[in-house]
């Protein structure tokens, strides 16, 4: 029998601006959320409110520290040290923390954003750092990131539960990693091609790439999108055909 | 016999930018230290290294949160919801906390800055706010306002210890308030008038204002400011005033 | 025969944030547009989008200034000094211009943004600074502000050529001020009220206040809102109401 | 007979930080001021100053547009899109020219900065769309940029008059670069090395590099730091020095 979480990076509003569905809806369908802490998108009351509703709905509530960039939303690569990496994540998971820890629960796990998570999952040294600044904040924690990254590798190198994270509707290219958004065929963006693929990944450790060869890929968790017009209808699909095939969707960790 | 806590706030430094005096030797002369967060200054980098220097100095470390105005040092009031404060509070002892726990020590009090330790010394929904927040991320914090200010009354009424901080070196108005900063007489710039003032606060609770006359005055905790070029000789000065009368200097809650 | 201008603010996106319905379709319907310089809203990607669409559409472009509050959407009042708001004015002016006149066209107009537009209306001060600012960047600029504020005088003090701005779909208060966005009865939620007052104000230089009593207004330019999910239709509806009534809609200022 | 320009960075300064040495006194020994946007580095009041101090010392003024890095200094490169560099220069170039243009006065040249000013030096996109936003804003600015950089090839490319900048106490690597400021030998420290270097530079037209070798360079600026403890003492030896080996020392373009 297989099992798999579902997560989806959530609190990602910024002030005035929203951008996503309703976040509301969603985590009706999901097993784990990632809170955006205020660096790359997200603000005090944005996680305040998102935080919450994570409680409400009993899904498992982790942080989602960025590059602090906001006009970029954190997906530009930026040529940080090793040190201010360990900072911005440790500063990071402790704000969102805080929110989870007055509400009377507590925090789950931790995924870096978008240029933090790419970069991490390529260069030792910084997943190194994010590791570390995860398990001095509290070794309890879970490390998500993607299958046979650095990120990975760091968290277990220092004995942190680690999460093995594939992608829904990204690509994949040779090497393993994710087709860069810059590039047109970074989407997946028929939806049975989408299904196919995250069923391969969970029943057969398999994915096809761009290349059009199989690699192996572990899938313990899958990340699905909130933004875009059809996230809600996506996901409600993606969750259902799993159930088709007795895939058993939940989260890891303990639920809040 | 009298016993008082000298506090200073420090990690003020952001990026290349530093300001104020060495706070290494600064910190062999307090026993409290109330430390930037990152909205009005500081940095996780800063941050990291504020802390750890605490630690290494033995003396309690708070957190300083501020209004999110960077340009202003978070001097200037904004019209900000109660709502508002208290998720931007919250947010900021978080992230402070994680870099205290990370180090394995523990987080003493919070003090809030500037424009926003004004406000909440006036505002009663503003100060509710503060204190609740303060409370719902960990109840056995200390809270630090001035004397008579609704902040302390909020910190009060929901049970928080509380510490009535006073200042050496800025002048008071009949109400009991701060002279403002925009106007010539806010600071007491006679070392002698300063340490007179100080020690008549803590020996006779009493301060004389600007208008001549005394008013009643409690002084828990006396904040020495770090700016300036006379800081470091300041603070050993006064340090060695309070020795001579008696006045044991020690700071509230549990040492790192 | 009467003349109105209908003005929009607009540009005010930020990062991968979008706010308010499509400004391409908006701007078939106004006469000026009022472009966000990056403090309060807009980036300066957005900026040179709005910008080239202005120029296309053939309308008047204006620089709208505002507080150095990105996550308060600059509706936060703030206690700046005269000499920041002169500063910070000059400063998103000639941010906004040089997208202007890199496109080979000029800027005609600026209009403060929210708390900034309130603060200014109010406090001489102020406004004059802010009026200053416009002045020396480029004396031929039209100064848009609201009917019978201190920033309108300030213009007129320093023979700035000046313009009355009324909304469409914003309460007045007995004094003649907007009601604050904090109280309910902010808006006039009904279309055929909001053309009543519209056209009363232009025609009869008159409104009926939230007290329900007249009072005297001008009617120089008309605001219509951007956000909202009726913002396209009302405006479409208000020019057809005005035009019904005989009313020439242009700019003010020379066309780009 | 040669003759060359002495420029330096300043309006570093932000909010209450002040970062540098005396930019009054330094002045009197330069001829060409580089003036923060904001972006990496400044604030509106700080260029208000700092333009004005300039305008009074007749000195010729430039911006100094960087990456939105404030926290960063602007020294870490980011992958940024043309289209968003050229973006953030004209923003930068548009926000400066103001403040000189309300003195009445006008921008001489444009020198990015730091961590944009490496990246255009090698990247030919990057370079083409920075000249490409200084041509649009006004095809007589002056640009400022590395010798044998794509930056001064992308000037020389659309005909803008550029200038070669070399640096009095930076190394240089083989390739012509600048030895990064993460090396420990990426400064020269000696003074009377300095000297020599930027004499021979001026009228050799050559460089020892850190290999030992000599490589070609032009220098028709040199770019002398304001921060740093000698800061003044280092200009004013300098100045000295090259008025005893009867090198001119002139900006480029009109004085304001």
């Amino acid at each position: 029998m297989f099992t798999v979480d579902l997560n989806c990076d959530m609190g990602e509003d910024f002030g005035v601006y929203n951008i996503g569905a309703d976040e509301s809806k969603l985590m009706d369908h999901i097993t784990s959320t990632n809170i955006a802490c205020g660096f790359h998108a997200g603000d005090p009351d944005c996680i305040k409110k998102t935080v919450q509703l994570a409680i409400d709905k009993g899904i498992s509530i982790g942080a989602h520290p960025g590059l602090p960039d906001l006009v970029g939303f954190g997906r530009r690569n930026m040529n940080i040290t090793a040190q201010e990496a360990y900072n911005m994540v440790l500063y990071q998971i402790g704000a969102l923390s805080a929110f989870v820890q007055a509400a009377g629960s507590k925090l789950n796990h931790v995924k870096p954003h978008g240029a933090l998570y790419n970069m991490a999952a390529k260069d030792v040294t910084l997943a190194r750092s994010i590791a570390q600044a995860v398990f001095d904040f509290d070794p309890t924690l879970i490390l998500f990131g993607a299958f046979n990254s650095e990120l990975i590798r760091a968290g277990e190198k220092i004995n942190l539960k680690t999460v093995n994270e594939v992608f829904a509707d990204r690509t994949y290219q040779a090497d393993g990693s994710l087709t860069p958004r810059t590039q047109p065929n970074c989407f997946v963006t028929d939806e049975v091609l989408a299904f196919t693929q995250v069923l391969e990944m969970i029943t057969s450790s398999r994915i096809k790439t761009t290349d059009g060869e199989y690699i192996a890929i572990e899938a313990d968790t899958v990340c699905v999108h909130g933004d875009g017009p059809h996230a809600l209808t996506f996901v409600k699909a993606l969750r259902q055909k799993l159930t088709e095939h007795h895939i058993v969707i939940q989260p890891f960790g303990a639920l809040p």
